[in-house]
């Protein structure tokens, strides 16, 4: 049994299962050594109710924010479970590139990226949890979702 | 003769000269070990008519969206060609970041960046040609364009 | 002492302090092997008079955009120093990214991250500043601070 996996558990989640892309063109992430280059993912977990799509700074609050990113962030762990095969092989979160769907003037996206970050940062701890981070404003992303993020994880060798 | 470039000539597209940049400061690509680390490259190819600037959701379709994201594409393998000398030298295209200029209301980034994603998935094939990605809604893009790429390739060692 | 921090000073610029950040969730950097992957910076400096925030083709000049940017470059070697100790350590600047909170019409982005790229191959000569690099229009950044930079550097061995 996956370690990380449980206590991913514990904390009150379940991995969505890994998403599916509508053209084999791509996919979730690619591994070149112990460096796993994560494709962009969007708030959609199949059992967990969050407002995915809406603009920060227009229609959706920071509070519905942050818990779409957060399911971002569960996103990216089915991504790399599926790729590498168990969570136990995560040796550190390298970065993230949080992209919040903004109006002009909204400027609060560290506080809507913060729902990854701090779900990465409590499941990996803080040596392996504590990454490098962009928080920014798109003009608009993909089925207007409320936010996309990508990233780097390093593996175990 | 490179296997790659006589692929991409059956294809129907021609390497365009690798683009000059303004300033010293910067250029196309550079590589790290195995990692070649991509700068954003824009729709230009003089021998390729397609719209190179534009806003998707404003004054620009997907169709030609897709065909300024291909030519994208191919200013990348160019920039690619110039530092490796060859582009049967790259195992593998690791992730793309799609840049889209869009409006507040443009939502299919994701067919966009298909221009690029399905020639090099065409060019390289399923293995070496799946690759990790983001598509997103840029607020403006220099000079106008539509789209811009950067990403990473895996050379072989 | 650091040969790259003197000629730093000589070139008339000061190291900031390395950014604090309000969370532990997050870091300036993260080190893999050689590669140095870093958060997005914004053009905060506590001894340097630029203007940090505002929207550029709104109100924020080229000129005002460029001395942001270059600030941003020196948050980017305060946050590296702070990770490895020394600048003598950078062995090249391998990649930016850089973000300009853009109104929709403004096409100059690569003319503000010329501040950035242009301190940064002043201070590590052509063959180790030279970099790739993206610069493109944000709707909005945190704070609604003008540009953030985010990247990759590579260290010596």
């Amino acid at each position: 049994m996956s370690k990380t996996e449980d206590r991913l558990n514990e904390m009150g989640y379940i991995l969505p299962a890994a998403r599916k892309f509508p053209s084999p063109n791509r996919c979730g992430c690619v591994r070149v050594g112990t460096i796993l280059f994560i494709s962009g993912h969007g708030p959609h977990h199949p059992d967990m109710k969050v407002r995915e799509h809406g603009k920060l700074g227009k229609d959706m609050t920071i509070a519905e924010g942050y818990a779409a990113a957060r399911v971002a962030a569960l996103a990216i762990l089915a991504s790399v479970k599926a790729e590498v095969g168990d969570l136990d092989k995560i040796k550190r979160v390298i970065r993230l590139f949080g992209m919040v769907n903004s109006s002009p003037d909204f400027e609060d996206q560290p506080k809507v990226i913060d729902g990854a970050s701090d779900l990465l940062f409590e499941l990996f701890g803080p040596d392996s949890g504590c990454h490098a981070r962009s928080a920014v404003g798109m003009a608009s992303l993909p089925r207007g979702q409320a936010v996309e993020i990508n990233g780097e994880f390093e593996l175990l060798a």
